[in-house]
Parts: structure tokens; C-alpha cells; sequence
């Protein structure tokens, strides 16, 4: 899957491994009630087991070796932000919303269960996401475990991808100039993406005066995949993606694509992964698998 | 609204007072952003302010009396846990779930919005809650906050309200008798409930073995409405209630009033509110507002 850009650093392997974590995390949450609740189960693991890239827990995980932090811990906190991804897919599937019927490659839950039963999968894994946050098996200072939380929520809510999603539904027949697509993006995409890295640097206990360019790496990295899903978009084949494509381009919606045209939308891809390796200067190879994601963002086929 | 109970603590005066609150700490989190981002704003303002019963919250600053816990903290963790309810109502209004035209004596927010704008207003207030109770703000000591965090998120998940929903959808069609109903009615919305007196026990420091009295105060009084409400659905006006009724009953659904007949169930109701109360022997006039909310529970009249 993420063949293209392994090089020096095994992205592959290490992508694979974080995947088979955040599974065992979800299979160990999502075991069978067998009391009228293992319809739900069942969605909420169609849904969230075995499927995407885990961008976001490779990230976690990733900035986490900047600062030695446990990998088990990243991992937990990885696979919270990960379930606050997968209620956003489910809930961006439904008929009301994008409509979709494909999703990693199978049917989204409103398709292979009901409408309620995504509904409430997406809340169940909106209430799992704290869950896992905050839970004591985290190990976590709990200083550090309430602002994990708190951040979380921000960066999921009006705030964050809650309000980039209104923003998207505001913006259905109007014209968006590219600051407002990329405000947009920030919000709807970028907040979750930016949190991914956050989560590492709060829990390496980074002062706020020292947390500019993990910020910045993170801020550029997320507009990067964003940009590179916009050109896939406009490329790609739906089999190899596993969902439908070109849809706000069929909606008359502007991309970054169908504002800068293919080819400077590619350059200002790779400008902004070359920006955020840069904000990695100050470390070595620690931060090998954070520069080998970022080189992804712009070099993957999916 | 709560005049049947109020006797001699002013039940009316202290509900009317923990609405306010609610309302107040909404308000502030709910100010319009003016960027595409504001007909989420209105829809959220729409659901949550300025209607309900503000039961949770009132049982949060109720409980938090008996451990002397400033009100403010109390009341804000009761606003997060009327953030929970409200996003569930939203969500449980939804054409693919319970298809309801009318809420609190207003249209559902899918009915004065859309259906994409209900989802995201859900999943906003669904965030908003778990901000509200893990900020600094709080002044919270943050093994507190943790734990407020942890069991809300239960509370609300698959182990609680969001199982207690699964298993409703299941029950379509079934057949379910009295142990079902209520080990349903537990998770569904005694789960909740329970979660306002704990999160005051939590904040209250009080000792795994000292909590067993709160904790059956919280499960007795939670079936008890639970029963009224049956009691009121079959009973009421739909226009007294700002909501429609019997749609149990009218969906095949047993309920305890269907099961146990109207007397019988009256019955049962006084004598969970009884049980209730005598769960507080230990304590004295600081327990009062508890002991009226108790007593509220099956005499109010909506």
C-alpha cells in the first residue's frame, strides 16, 4: 500500500505493524454483546477493522519517537484519533450526507447494515475515541491525559472537523477562492491531522514555545495528502481507491485541482512536504519515519 | 414546569436556576462563527438552549451538595453530561431512527435545518460535551477529570446509552418482557442518569466502597422516570409534552406500561422513588433537592 515511498525507512513495514495495532485495539473493544447489541458490534467492525491507511496512528506513533514516548502509549492514543476518523467516514457515508455506497473497498455501513445501525456505530465510535483516550491503562500523567482529551475534542468539534464539514455543506453551489478551500480543508481534514502529531508532542510534554514546527510539519504534511487526494481525485481509478471518486468535482465544487490546475497543484504539493521536513531540521533519525510519511503524502498511487 | 414536587425545597426555584446555567455555558460555547460554520451554530443553539427538563444537570448539582462541591464545577460537568442527551435526542429524532417532527415543543433540528446539518449538530454537541468536562476551566484535580472522562464515555457508548439504542433497533418486532425492558431502559437511559449522581461521586472523592448508596439512589430514580414516562405517554397530550407520544406503544414495543398495566406500574414507580430515597438515610438536609428530584420523578406531570 505504501510501497512508493519506502526507501531508506521501512514506511511499509512500519505501516503495517501500527494497522495490526489498531485493529487489536478495536477487536478487543468491539467483542460481541449477545444481547440485541451484536448488530452494532458488527457494524462498528465492517466499519473500523482491517481497512485505511491509519494515517493518523502512523503519524501519532511516528512523532512519538521524537520525544522516546512508549509506543504502546502512541499507539492507544493513535487508535483513539483513529476512531474519531472512522465516526466521521461513517457519518460522512450516510444518504444525508455524501451519499456513498463504497468505502475501503466495501459497502459503508448504511449499505451492509441499516441507516440507524451507522448512526449509532459513528456515536459508538465517538464515545470510544475518549474512552480510550483517557483510560488509566494509559499510563498517562493525568495532566497529560486531560489535555489529550480536551485537544481531542477541539480538534473534533466546531472547532475542528465538525465545523470544516458545515463549512463544506455552507459552501454546496457557492464559489470558494483558494484561502477559503484551504481554511476549509484545515478545519475539515487538517485539524484531525495536526492533532495526530499534537497528541505525541503533549504527550512528550514539549512546552508551548517549543511546539511551533511540530506544528508546522503537521499543518503542511495534512494540506500535502489533501492536495495529493484532490489529484488522485482527478486521476485515480475507483477500484484501486476503494470509494467513489471526483465527487466534489461533480458537485461543482472547487478543489485545489480545478483551482490551480493539475500541475501547480503538484508543485505546491511538494513544496509543502520539502516545508515540512524542513521543520524537522533539528532532529536526526529519529525522525526518519516522520520525513519518510510526509514524502508519502505527495508519492502514493491511493 | 416542576410545581406537582416542589414542597418544601424549592424544587421549581433550584431547576429553574441549573436551566439557566445550562444555557449560560452553551451560550458561550455556541456564538455564531460566521464562516459558513453558522447554520451548525444556530442548529446547535436551536437544540440546546432554552427547553428540557434539565434533569442531568440538576442531579449532578443535587448530588454534588452532599460532598460540599462548588456548584460551578458541578455544573459544569452536569452541562456536559445535557450535552450527551442533547445530541442523542438529535440523532434519535432523525428520519432513519425514531422520524420525529417535533421536539421540546419545537420542530426537530432536521425539520427547521436538514438532515446533514442534525447529524453534524449531534456529533458537535457530541464533542462539546467531552470539552466541557476535561478543560482546565474546571479547576478539577486531573485523576478527577480523567475518571469524569472514562465512565462519561461508557455512559455513552456501547456499555451504555448507545448499546441501550442498539438494543431497541434489535427489539423491533420482538417480543421483550420485564427483565428485558429494563435491563434495555438501563443502558438506553438509566445509563445517563446514573452517570450525573456518579460524575458528582467522582468529584466528590468518594471511595469505590462507599459509592454503592448513589448508585442505587441513581438506578432507582432512572427507572422510575423511566416508568412515569411510560405512565405520561399513555396517558398525556402530546401538546403538553412538546413531543409526540406512545410511539412504543403504537410501534408494537412493549413498554412497563403495556407489561404491568397503569396501576401496577404506578405502583412499581412509587416504590423505586421510595427505595431512592431511603438510599440517602445517611444523610440529612443536604440531600433534600435529591430527595425532591426523587419524588418529582413520578409526580410531575410531563
Amino acid at each position: 500500500m505504501m510501497e512508493a515511498a519506502a526507501e531508506d525507512t521501512d514506511l511499509l513495514g512500519e505501516a503495517r505493524r501500527i494497522a495490526a495495532g489498531v485493529d487489536r485495539l478495536f477487536e478487543d473493544a468491539l467483542a460481541d454483546r449477545c444481547d440485541g447489541r451484536d448488530r452494532l458490534c458488527q457494524a462498528m467492525r465492517h466499519a473500523g477493522i482491517g481497512g485505511g491507511k491509519r494515517l493518523r496512528p502512523l503519524l501519532t506513533v511516528a512523532a512519538a519517537r521524537l520525544f522516546g514516548i512508549d509506543e504502546d502509549r502512541a499507539l492507544r492514543a493513535g487508535s483513539a484519533i483513529e476512531a474519531i476518523h472512522v465516526y466521521s467516514l461513517i457519518h460522512d457515508d450516510l444518504p444525508c450526507m455524501d451519499d456513498d455506497d463504497l468505502r475501503r473497498g466495501k459497502p459503508t455501513v448504511h449499505k451492509a447494515f441499516d441507516e440507524a445501525t451507522a448512526v449509532l456505530a459513528g456515536d459508538c465510535f465517538h464515545a470510544l475515541a475518549f474512552e480510550l483516550l483517557a483510560d488509566d491503562a494509559t499510563h498517562e500523567d493525568p495532566f497529560v491525559r486531560s489535555e489529550l482529551v480536551v485537544e481531542l475534542a477541539k480538534a473534533s468539534g466546531i472547532d475542528g472537523m465538525g465545523g470544516g464539514q458545515a463549512m463544506d455543506l455552507a459552501a454546496e453551489g457557492q464559489f470558494l477562492d483558494l484561502p477559503a478551500i484551504t481554511r476549509l480543508q484545515q478545519l475539515k481534514t487538517g485539524a484531525l491531522i495536526e492533532y495526530a502529531v499534537e497528541a505525541a508532542v503533549i504527550m512528550g510534554r514539549v512546552a508551548e514555545d517549543g511546539r511551533a514546527p511540530y506544528r508546522g510539519y503537521a499543518r503542511n504534511v495534512g494540506l500535502a495528502f489533501q492536495i495529493a487526494d484532490d489529484l488522485l481525485d482527478h486521476e485515480g481509478d475507483e477500484s484501486a481507491a476503494g470509494k467513489k471518486l471526483n465527487k466534489d468535482a461533480d458537485a461543482g465544487k472547487a478543489t485545489f485541482v480545478s483551482l490551480l490546475g493539475p500541475d501547480r497543484a503538484r508543485l505546491q504539493a511538494e513544496m509543502l512536504v520539502t516545508q515540512a521536513i524542513e521543520h524537522l531540521h533539528g532532529h536526526g533519525e529519529e525522525a526518519d519515519l516522520l520525513r519518510a510519511i510526509a514524502r508519502y503524502a505527495v508519492e502514493r498511487d491511493r
